[in-house]
């Protein structure tokens, strides 16, 4: 088959081998799956800020189409609690300062995301997501769960309070405290009970009861479905709306149709910003969940066409009138562990949410916001870990600043101002830690070819020859340091005659690096000092022969250190180096 | 002498040689730089769209200042053009948002500017100036050079025109052109012919007379005295403002007043980014002037001091009523040919300029305008060096992009926003380059202990070994590439039970990188494979060891690669692998 056919199309490869077996584990799966899914995609619709079945609408296309567009096999897509609050923020932005319709904002936004995708995708920007590091990305995270959980206390007590950041939501929360509803207290304290028990408690015990292992589980997992039931029951047989619980009314049965959403080009504009970061983040999020259960199997995901994948689910969400949707972490790993072999399970889980949205929406109406709001608070308590804080901190002070950071400006200024200023922070101090990178001046250990740091070692030097090994690649942010490092070293050394930079660690030259080595070797030639290279590796080397760097180098490239020593140092004094400093660790 | 002292006040540590020899050298570099600064200084107050005097002011204190707190012996402080434009253009966009006065706002951006490097000092961040690449330096200086030139057009034609960037420019100056005063143009055109003439023929010319080739070069330095005081006289004896020629006018004379820059919070935030990118501009071209005469004689230069240095000399300059200063490229190079050994000199080029601002104030009235922007356009076509573009595209695509984004942005949108764009395009081709590192797999030359890339070498392989060097520090940039790259191998062959990773060039791994060490050591052991390291430098190991990762990692750490094949592949079939790609360059 055309190589490029199947790498644009990767069903083509699962599909040829789809057998009876496959067909009965995906089957399994994904009933597990739908289950998951009718709550979550009305809770996450809920928290979007748009009508429930928006939610349930994110949960049809979107799978088929990434399940035959996506090359992760286990990959479930569909709404997720970061994104929606994102959709939130976002769309409430924009409403809020162009006065659009909130629900074509949201459409809007999903097909902008995916059209994002599938050109970052097209154009092969998948390293765009690279800019996020893992300390960005799990203190926004982190912070996100912590304002989602915040934002949905007013669904628990039933009462008004809004606001995208701790700032607002807080005084909001407090303000309206005094009209908590009762009944919805306890309503929404039901069904928290429910899920709570049964995430923490619920499978020891029923294992303790002899019920095989994954059955166990799968009662577990279907535990919101159960709270959802007892709590709309309740709602309906005690007309508990009378008393003031809100509900999800009216929810229109059937499936969505299809239409193009609204070309509003000064809309598209204003939600670009956000589409680009929900893209991006969705991106990450889902391709690191995909990496992992890809691994599991020894199997592979093309981040490239991850972004084609998740882009169609997007258009696809769009079009069918949905939410922004990506890989969700969860009902991934329980597709996975319920047995999925192939994105078929996706499909038909896709078929049962068709089926869901056919019989079950008229028993939605009387369905408690506060149940959704607690499956929702449930879900994100997983998501935050301050445990990454301790670990940061232990491990480097750069990436415990650019976790703080992001959580920081995250809980006080929003996902989007978040995310961003945890990017910024994190090239920062990326900038930072390599402009002043670790350098060390070597002598020879003696009776050996092996130079090591004087700091570290007794090593034989030469009053007349210097010799710097820089532990970095030599790019615009550090060029000045060792510029500066090397005239601070004949300034302060009036015998120097050579200069040799050791470069067994330099993986790379730039331009910038380039004209201060240049700069520094017409300098030194100026006072009297030449400048040598040793251990110049071959694509540094490669870069070198290209100018004419080389041509004018007052001194010579060796091949090693030691025969830079060899051939500069004969017949040069020399003297043993006594290290006074920490015992040698390192070199 | 305490040495914070000295560090903090340098001038201890010149001022206690100080001899006559030294007072002969420094009067006469005085005297020159005097010379060269009468009409650049009228000419960039011009350029920053202030009145001439703003221009003198910033010659007399924020020299002394800088002589007494920076570090460079020799490099001279003062107005210079870029910094002019820049100056221009943000007070431009404050006064037109704002309303504010136009002197007014210049002064508070002097003190700002002045005060923004003082912090920086104090808190040592003068690493911020690593954030500009060489590239974007380039490209901003010959863009600024490109936008000052065509800028000062409006002048040598006597017309109205305005605007930050070509976009702005050029429709403005095809709109006027019809308004072209002749006699301006006649005026312009001498004084344009005397500058270049004096620049690029009148040096040779003297030395073939026999003038001792110091005497020339400074009668060539002194040749914008000769354009301004030959045109000034014709503009003067022929009456030429009442043919429309525009003249400097009243210039106060004698020495400005010391006052406090009128204190408008909500001017100053207006005018903070801006300020910040004046700093850091104006700091990164004075260092680097300072640095290159300092290595000339061996000297050094303290980096943070400088910013201290160069902040006192702004803050001097607002107080006195100038405009933003910094050191200057030619001024400074005129320096320290002239023979300054010592700050004195610019002591005494102030006391010069003081002298020059009571005497000679008067003489300024009949000064052509269409004069002072041939000196500044003079002075910028040095600026312009287009053969950056040549060597960049030849020596780094990285690079040479960089260099178009800041010089395409620059011209296009003004100086703010090139710099910005260029500062922003550096980052993401640095995390891009980075972002996908060279790796190689790796096999044993037979006989020896040497590890090189199977594609480049013929070498002795273990079918279930895969040894993978990779050629850059672990970061959040390239983990992802690293991940996906190992589980790829894994995943295509399907008999390696060992992946060993080779780290000689790993000079770092940051917590992303770590994370995702953790996580292929968890998928591989999964999948039946070991992960080992070998030859982690010492500061890495160091950091491995404050975490839970090597008592994780299900494999070893080993000291050399050769101790890593000799204790896994004992026993273990192996094969020659013969390369068969370009013939080997590099390892």
């Amino acid at each position: 088959m055309n190589p490029r056919l199947r790498q644009y199309l990767p069903f083509l490869d699962w599909l040829r081998d789809y057998d009876r077996d496959t067909l009965a584990s995906d089957l399994v799966a994904a009933a597990i799956v739908t289950i998951m899914l009718i709550p979550q995609s009305l809770a996450y619709a809920l928290l979007a800020g748009v009508p429930a079945e928006m939610g349930l609408y994110a949960t049809m296309l979107p799978l088929v189409f990434y399940a035959l567009l996506g090359t992760s096999r286990t990959l479930s897509v569909g709404p997720v609690a970061v994104i929606s609050l994102m959709t939130a923020t976002a769309v409430g932005d924009v409403v809020a300062t162009t006065g659009a319709d909130y629900i074509t904002a949201t459409i809007a936004l999903a097909m902008l995301s995916g059209l994002l995708l599938i050109l970052m995708g097209v154009l092969r920007f998948g390293f765009l997501a690279n800019f996020l590091s893992h300390p960005v990305v799990a203190g926004f995270i982190t912070a996100s769960g912590i304002i989602i959980a915040l934002g949905q206390f007013r669904h628990l007590l039933g009462i008004d309070s809004h606001g995208d950041n701790l700032l607002e939501l807080l005084p909001s929360l407090l303000a309206s405290i005094g009209d908590t509803n009762g009944i919805t207290v306890m309503l929404g304290g039901l069904a928290l009970a429910i899920l709570l028990l049964a995430r923490y408690r619920l499978k020891p015990t029923l294992r303790r009861w002899g019920l095989p292992d994954r059955f166990a589980d799968l009662l577990c997992k279907a535990s919101p479905v159960f709270a959802v039931a007892i709590t709309t029951l309740l709602a309906w047989s005690l007309a508990l709306q009378s008393s003031g619980v809100a509900v999800v009314g009216e929810v229109p049965r059937g499936l969505p149709g299809l239409s193009l959403p609204a070309l509003l080009p000064g809309l598209w504009l204003e939600l670009l910003d956000s589409a680009l970061l929900i893209a991006v983040i969705g991106y990450v999020e889902s391709v690191s969940v995909g990496k992992t259960l890809a691994a599991k199997r020894r199997q592979r995901i093309d981040p490239d066409q991850e972004l084609i994948g998740l882009g169609a689910a997007n258009v696809a969400s769009s079009l069918s009138g949905g939410i922004p949707v990506t890989g969700g972490f969860s009902r991934s790993v329980v597709n996975f562990d319920a047995g999925a072999v192939t994105p078929a399970a996706s499909i038909f889980a896709a078929l049962g949410m068709a089926l869901a949205a056919i019989l079950l929406t008229p028993l939605l109406y009387y369905l408690p916001k506060a149940t959704l709001a607690a499956v929702i608070i449930v879900a994100v308590i997983a998501l935050i870990d301050l445990s990454q804080l301790g670990k940061a901190w232990r491990y480097s002070r750069s990436d415990f600043i650019a976790i703080v950071t992001t959580i920081g400006v995250t809980l006080l200024q929003g996902v989007e101002m978040g995310v961003l200023c945890g990017v910024i922070a994190s090239l920062v101090l990326h900038v930072y830690e390599t402009s002043h990178p670790h350098m060390a001046i070597v002598g020879e250990v003696p009776g050996t070819e092996h130079f090591r740091n004087i700091e570290r070692h007794d090593v034989l030097v030469h009053d007349s020859i210097i010799s710097l090994r820089v532990d970095e690649s030599l790019y615009f942010a550090n060029a000045a340091y060792i510029e500066d490092s090397i005239y601070g070293l004949i300034a302060d050394n009036p015998s120097v005659r050579h200069v040799v930079l050791m470069c067994p660690a330099v993986n790379a030259i730039d331009l910038s690096a380039l004209e201060v080595l240049e700069a520094v070797n017409e300098r030194l030639q100026e006072s009297g000092v030449k400048l040598h290279l040793s251990e110049v590796k071959g694509p540094v080397m490669d870069g070198l022969q290209k100018t004419e760097f080389l041509e004018r180098l007052s001194g010579e490239v060796f091949l090693s250190q030691h025969q830079a020593i060899e051939s500069l140092g004969a017949d040069q004094p020399c003297h043993m180096h006594v290290c006074k400093g920490t015992p040698a660790a390192g070199s």
